[in-house]
C-alpha cells in the first residue's frame, strides 16, 4: 500500500500547490480520494497513467474536493478508457456530473458508476476480494463523508519444509494458506497452523477532510497505519476552525492519539500560512510521528 | 492592446500544456477568453491577478474550452473580489455553472452575471466607451461562438501650437478631438481637422475556436489586427478535421488570407502532435505572419 500526495492545499491553491487529492495504490489497485481542479496534471506530472485510476471517492461538495473530477472523467474517455470507472460522491456532486454531461452532450467511451452517498452513519460502500472501503460521516458545513480503506486479512505463507515433512499433496497448499486444515497421503487431518505461519499484515488508512473534531471521529479511525486528517489551520487561528467546522494542528494530533494510529498525514493548509514548519512542530508536541503533506511526496505504508 | 496565451492544447491537456485559454487586454479591461480546466494556476503562473479579470467569454460548451470557469469564479470570490464578473456563455454552460452553485450550497461575494449567448447571427453582446464585442456563429459539433473585439475609434490628437494660433479656447479642445468643429475667440468656426491630426489607430482581435472552415467566417474577422484560429490538426489529417468540424493549417491560413488580417496566431493542437513546427510551416505556404501558441506567450498587438 503506499499513498502520493497531488495537492496539499486547502480552498485556494497557490502557486504549483494543488488543493487536496490523494492517491492510494491498494492491492494493485488506484484510488484516488477527492479530485482538484488540475488532478488530471497533477497525474501526469507525477507519471501517474489515468487510464489506472479504478475508483474515485469524493468527500463532499466543496470545489476544492471535486472541481477536478469532471475533467478527468472526460480526458480518460478521449484516451480511450474501456474498462468501468466507479466514483463514490455525495447526491450533490452526482447532480453536477450529470449536468455536465447531459448538458455538454458528453459521450463516454467507458462505463462511469456514479454511485451517491447519503449514509448518516458507518457504512461498507465497496468490496473486492482485497479490500474494503468504509465511509463515515464527518463534521462540516455540508455533508460530507470520510473513508476507511483496508486490505483483507493476508493468506498464511507456507512453510514448504513442513508440508512436504507432513507428507501433505500440493493440491491442498492454496487450502493451508486460506487457513484451512487438509487430509495428508496417510489420510490424516493436518492442522494448518503446523505447517504456516502468519501472512503480510493487512494495511489500512483513513481519510478525514473537510472535518471538525469530535470524539466518535477516533472509532472509525482506530488503529489505521496511516490516517490523513486535515489541519486547515494552526493552534493560533483556532476560533476560525470552529467557526468554519474545520481541524487544527491540535485536533488532529488529539485524533491521531486517541485512535492510536501507527503514523499521521496532516494538509488541507489554508492559503493564509507560507511556513508550513509550524503545522509539524504543534503536531509533535501531542503526536510524533507526523508527515507533511506536500505535491508529489509518496508514502509507503 | 495585448494578449497572454494561457494554454495552447485541444481537448487533452499534456505535461506543462494546458486546453485553451487566452487573455486579451484591452483599453486597461482584461478580457479571459475560454477556460480550461487549471486556468487559475495558469494565471498565477504567469503572475496575472485573478482579480483583474473583468470579462470572461466562453466559445462552447466543450470541456476543454470551460472546464476551468468554476474554480475561477469559487477562488475569485474566495479572494474577496467585490467588482462585478461578467461571464458571456452558451445557455448550456449558464446550466452547468448554476448547477454548481446550486448543489455545492455556493456562496459569492461579488455580483457573478452569467450572460447566456444564444444569438444565431452576429451581434454585440458588450460595449463600454472603449470597445466592442461581437459573437458571431461558428460550425462545430455544439453551438459555439467566435468573438470579435474592437478597440473604438480613438479620438484625434491635438495640434497645441496649431489651436493657439487659431485663438481656440482651451475649453473647446476636448470638442475638436472628438471631431467637432468649434468657434474661436473672434467668433470664427474652426474646423477640427486644421487643428487636429488623426490618433493612435484602434486595434482589433477576433478568436475562432472551434471551427470548421466557411466561407462567411472571413467577414466576421475581416481586416483584424490579429486573428486567433484554431488548427487542432495539420493538413494530412484533413479528414479527421472534416469530420470533427474542426480547422487545419491551411484552413487557418486561407481563413487569414480571405479576411485580410495583419497576423495570426494559431494553436489548439491535437494532443497526437509534439513537433509544432510542421504547423508554422504549413500556414506560412500560405499565409507569412503567423504566430504559434505557446504557454505564456504574450503578444502585442
Amino acid at each position: 500500500m503506499n499513498l502520493t500526495v497531488l495537492g496539499s492545499q486547502g480552498a485556494i491553491p497557490k502557486l504549483g500547490k494543488y488543493s487536496t487529492s490523494l492517491l492510494l495504490n491498494i492491492s494493485n489497485s488506484n484510488i484516488l480520494i477527492d479530485c482538484c481542479e488540475g488532478v488530471q496534471h497533477q497525474l501526469r506530472k507525477y507519471k501517474i497513467k489515468l487510464s489506472k485510476i479504478d475508483i474515485i471517492l469524493i468527500s463532499h461538495a466543496h470545489g476544492d474536493h471535486y472541481f477536478g473530477l469532471i475533467g478527468l472523467i472526460s480526458t480518460v474517455s478521449l484516451l480511450k478508457r474501456d474498462k468501468k470507472l466507479i466514483v463514490f460522491c455525495p447526491t450533490s456532486v452526482l447532480k453536477i456530473i450529470q449536468s455536465h454531461i447531459k448538458h455538454s452532450k458528453m459521450r463516454l467511451n467507458y462505463d462511469l458508476e456514479l454511485k451517491s452517498l447519503n449514509n448518516q452513519s458507518e457504512k461498507i460502500i465497496f468490496e473486492d476480494f482485497n479490500f474494503i472501503i468504509t465511509a463515515f460521516p464527518l463534521k462540516h458545513s455540508v455533508y460530507t463523508n470520510g473513508f476507511r480503506i483496508e486490505e483483507k486479512k493476508k493468506r498464511r505463507k507456507l512453510l514448504l519444509n513442513k508440508a512436504i515433512e507432513f507428507k501433505i499433496d500440493k493440491v491442498y497448499f492454496n487450502k493451508l494458506t486460506k487457513s484451512e486444515n487438509v487430509l495428508n497421503q496417510d489420510g490424516e487431518e493436518i492442522d494448518y497452523l503446523k505447517v504456516t505461519t502468519e501472512g503480510p499484515k493487512s494495511k489500512s488508512f483513513a481519510y478525514c477532510s473537510d472535518t471538525a473534531y469530535f470524539d466518535k471521529l477516533a472509532d472509525y479511525i482506530k488503529c489505521v497505519d496511516l490516517l490523513y486528517c486535515e489541519t486547515t489551520f494552526l493552534e493560533k487561528d483556532k476560533d476560525k476552525a470552529l467557526s468554519t467546522l474545520h481541524s487544527t494542528t491540535t485536533d488532529a494530533a488529539n485524533l491521531a492519539n486517541k485512535g492510536a494510529v501507527k503514523q499521521l498525514l496532516i494538509g488541507h493548509f489554508s492559503s493564509r500560512y507560507d511556513d508550513y514548519s509550524n503545522f509539524l512542530k504543534e503536531v509533535k508536541v501531542i503526536f510524533d510521528n507526523v508527515i507533511l503533506s506536500e505535491e508529489g511526496k509518496k508514502i509507503q505504508v
